[in-house]
Order: C-alpha cells, then sequence, then structure tokens
C-alpha cells in the first residue's frame, strides 16, 4: 500500500515541480530534472546524510523514468493541470506524509535513535522542496510559511508514538498519515501559519550578516 | 588518454567557472573555491550519490591544486581569455563529453543498470556547472536553454549502446564523445534550443509555488 | 576542552543563522531549520564528501535539539543580540578556528593526505555559512569578501605543520586556533579583503556565462 501512495506522491511532485519549472520558462530539459530532483531528493538527501547505499532511484531506476515521464507530460497537459488544481493540492499533502513515514521507517530499520528518526522522515518529506525551490532561485517557501516542516514532524511523532506503545503497525501508518494530512489541509484551507520571526536592526558588520 | 583530457577538462572548467566569479566580482578566494567545486562538483555529486568512496580529489588531491590554481591564473589573464574565447568553449565542450563518459564507466564498474549509467554520465558532466550557477545565485542555465545535458545524454546513450554491441572500447568511447562533442558545438553554433515550456496561471495558493 | 568549545561554537552559528532568517521574516520552522543547517551543515558535508559515517548529528542527536533550541531561544531574545553583536562576532570567530581543528582531525584519523586535510578542516569551518547563505538566497559571502575561508586555511596548516614538528598537541591546537582567532578578530576591525576579481567582458555567448 505504502508503495503504491509512494508512486503517486512522487508523479504528483514531479508534476507540480513541472509547472514550477513551467512559471520559470524553463526548457523541456530542466522540467524533467527539476521533477526528479523534487520527486526523488528527499529521499536521495536523507539516504546519502544516513549512509543509506543503494539509493532508491539506483536501485529502482524506473523511479526516475516516472518522474521525468510524469514532468514531461505536465507540458502537454497544462489545461489539465489547471483544473485538477484542488486534486494536486491533496496529492501533494499525500507526498508529504507518505514521504515522512517511509523516511522513519529507513531511520528506524538503521536502528537509529527516535530523533534521527523524526528529523529522517522531514528530510524525506520536506528537502525535495527545498532543493526545487533553491534551484528555482528562491527562499524556500518551507522556511517562510506554511505548515510543511511542522506537519511532517507531527506525522512522524504519532507515527513513532503508536509503534512505541504497541498498536499495530498498519493502524498506527494510517493513523499518522491521516492526522498529518487533515492537518496540512487545514492549514491550507483557513491558511495557518506559523508566527514569523522578523529582525531589522542598525546595518552593522555582523556574523549573521553573513 | 581520457586522464590527460579529464586534466584538460577540469582546468577549462576552472578558468571558466572563474570569469563567471569575476563577473560578480568575488574576491581571489572565491574564484578559487567556485572554481574547485565547478571541475570536481559534478563527479563528487556522482560518487556520493553511488556511495562510490573515497572520492576523486580525496584520492588524488592536486587535482585540487590544478584547479585552484588555473582558477588563480585567470585572475592574471582575463586578457588571453577573451582572446582564447572560441578555444574555451570548445574545451568546455569537450570536458562535457569527456566527464560523461568517465561518469559512465565509474557506474558501469559498481555493475549499476543501464538507466543509472546513463544518470551518472550526465550528473558527472552537468551539476557542476549547476553548482557554479546555485553558488552565483542564478537560475542554474541547464534547465533554461542550450543542448547541455541533452548532449551528455545523447553521448552516454551511444557509448552504452557501442559497448553493448560489441565494438572496441576505444572505438566506442572515441566515436561517442566525436558525436557529442559536434552536437554540442553544432547547438552552440546554430544557437539550438530545447523547446521551452510556459506556464502562466491565475495566482492562487498552489503546490507547486511553494 | 575542543567538545566544549564545538557546543559553543553550534550555539553561536545556530543563533546568528536564526537572526539571518529573522532578516529575511522566516517562520519559526525556517529559523530552526537555517539554525540547525547552518551549525551542523559544514561537519555534515565533511563527512558526507569523505565517507565518514555516521554524521555526528546522526550520533548525537542532542546537537539538533541544541541548535534548533538555541535559534528558537534567539527569536525571543533579539534585544539582547542586538546588545551581545561584539560577543557573537567573537563566538563565531572562534566557531570558525573550532570547526576547522575538529576537521582536521576528523580527516587525519581516516589517515587522509595533508592536502584533504585542510580542504576538510576548511569546509567544516566554512561550508555551513555557505548553506546559510544559499538558503537566504545570496551569493555566499565567503566568496566576496572577509577573510573567512583564508583564516580556516590558515589555522589548519599552522596546526598539521605544528603536529608534523612533534610539538605538543594541546599546545599546537591551542597555538593554531588562537592565531587564527586573532587574524580573524584583526580582518573584521581593520576590514582586511582579498583584493577582488573583476571581469566585464562584451557579452557574447561564453561556457562561463552559463
Amino acid at each position: 500500500m505504502l508503495h503504491i501512495l509512494f508512486l503517486i506522491a512522487i508523479t504528483a511532485e514531479a508534476m507540480t515541480a513541472a509547472l514550477a519549472a513551467g512559471r520559470r520558462s524553463m526548457d523541456w530539459v530542466g522540467v524533467c530534472l527539476l521533477g526528479c530532483v523534487t520527486a526523488l531528493g528527499g529521499g536521495s538527501a536523507r539516504d546519502v546524510l544516513l549512509g543509506h547505499y543503494p539509493l532508491t532511484w539506483v536501485e529502482h531506476p524506473y523511479y526516475l523514468a516516472i518522474t521525468a515521464g510524469a514532468a514531461l507530460a505536465t507540458i502537454f497537459l497544462p489545461k489539465i493541470m489547471r483544473h485538477l488544481h484542488q486534486l494536486f493540492l491533496l496529492l501533494d499533502a499525500v507526498g508529504l506524509v507518505v514521504f515522512t513515514v517511509i523516511g522513519c521507517n529507513v531511520a528506524m530499520q538503521l536502528g537509529l535513535p527516535t530523533g534521527v528518526v523524526i528529523v529522517s522522515g522531514m528530510i524525506t518529506g520536506c528537502v525535495g522542496g527545498v532543493l526545487r525551490d533553491v534551484l528555482c532561485n528562491e527562499i524556500p517557501l518551507l522556511f517562510r510559511r506554511e505548515l510543511y516542516a511542522s506537519v511532517s514532524v507531527i506525522t512522524g511523532c504519532l507515527y513513532i508514538a503508536g509503534l512505541y506503545l504497541g498498536y499495530p503497525h498498519l493502524l498506527v501508518t494510517i493513523g499518522a498519515m491521516l492526522v498529518g494530512l487533515a492537518l496540512r489541509l487545514l492549514a491550507l484551507r483557513f491558511e495557518w501559519n506559523m508566527p514569523k520571526f522578523v529582525y531589522a536592526e542598525e546595518k552593522t558588520a555582523d556574523p549573521g550578516d553573513r
């Protein structure tokens, strides 16, 4: 089940990344590359940081074909993308919680401490979007607004807590993902945001200004 | 032969990166660092993603000296760089195909599937330039125009197809590189570009807008 | 001793990164993430490039808590940060030399050649700041001005030379760090900079322009 959701999630991520590429008038190669990096970048970053080889797309190169294909398909379907806008918001949220649970699983299989398990889930869920924004020359939206990383952390915490309390794995997985999904959709619907930290200062040489 | 071409390629990449640094008025340290990252970043990204340790410059630290030295030398030779502009376009194209073939070889030695071999060639050939553009705070040119990644993919495909068909290694290497080189130079000469994907929309909250 | 200095250094790095986040009005999550990435990114980049697993924060997840906590604390103490501005310039400089020496030690324990040991120190000391600037959508300050990477290289060279000449480890560590610290503070005080490389050209298609 998680595997099918994973395939849906990387497809959706690649397609929304393709739209981001289209907004910046990238060429077809850029669209494909940005799609692959966004969809598979979170898992790759996690695996590289945890030393978990081989990477997912090295073991299953057809993931590259799926994401590149999904990104390319988006080029010919911009009309449809516009109509399915709500659906893609949903799929993007599904991707976030699916990636998070998968990331937690990887870290748990490596026997890593709880803190790292949660961070592993967050990296898997969020780094793809950060890479996309950096490659699009933007400050990552993750850092600026929306409950995105927070939803990932909450999903991861629920998942681990559930397993720790001994509930059945399937139940915990579905439960944590549903809560995370609901939270993300509510945040989108009601435009919940984290408070901002606004710091202005008299301009002086400053290490933080570097 | 590939090794000598590799040394020429990293030197050329470091020098063109130094010019990019000079355009942004970086200081000497920045010129050196950008030169090293651009010339050696593609191979490093490949090795980290494939878990292929030690990295090239860790095993042969003099590559760092060559690239940093080439970048520094560029500072004192901007006049010459201007006159050799055509030569550097050529050397940059040579670098692309040489890096691609080297990247394919590394992945083949690791026994990876064909799709990953081609991607490994493309990463080796192209990521250095992507890192340079990200560090220069630009959307990577690779994503926007020019047949660059495409040339790398075509070179890699020809190389693998040739080996698969049982032609002699040397012949295949030279053949794939010559075709890739010709394609790249023709693309530069006639300003061939991939078609662009331009997507504009009514502004709404959107996952791809993140 | 190095360990205590390390804890002080990551705290200071996280807090100055939090101020950089505040200047860009990031939200609380962004402040935490930028703090963690800046404080722990240099060591993580070094470990990934050298294949030195597990990463520091994977082995000691409480480093994540310290840096995230320090970044969050900064949100509530902007007034204090302003008054302690000089102190943080000092702590940032301490962090630079401490990270450098730690990075050199890691590479030496792996038995790597001298050139790589120095680069390992520089990566540990400087990459955190580079990641922060890239995520803040700026050209890394490291590439543009201030003796920062240079101080790191000099500290690393002194450290290795001292050990090579057979002086006691403690003496060499303190000596190299004090020289590096003095150099950095003098550079800040007297605004020493590396010379810049300014390159302007008649606009033409150019590989370095990619």
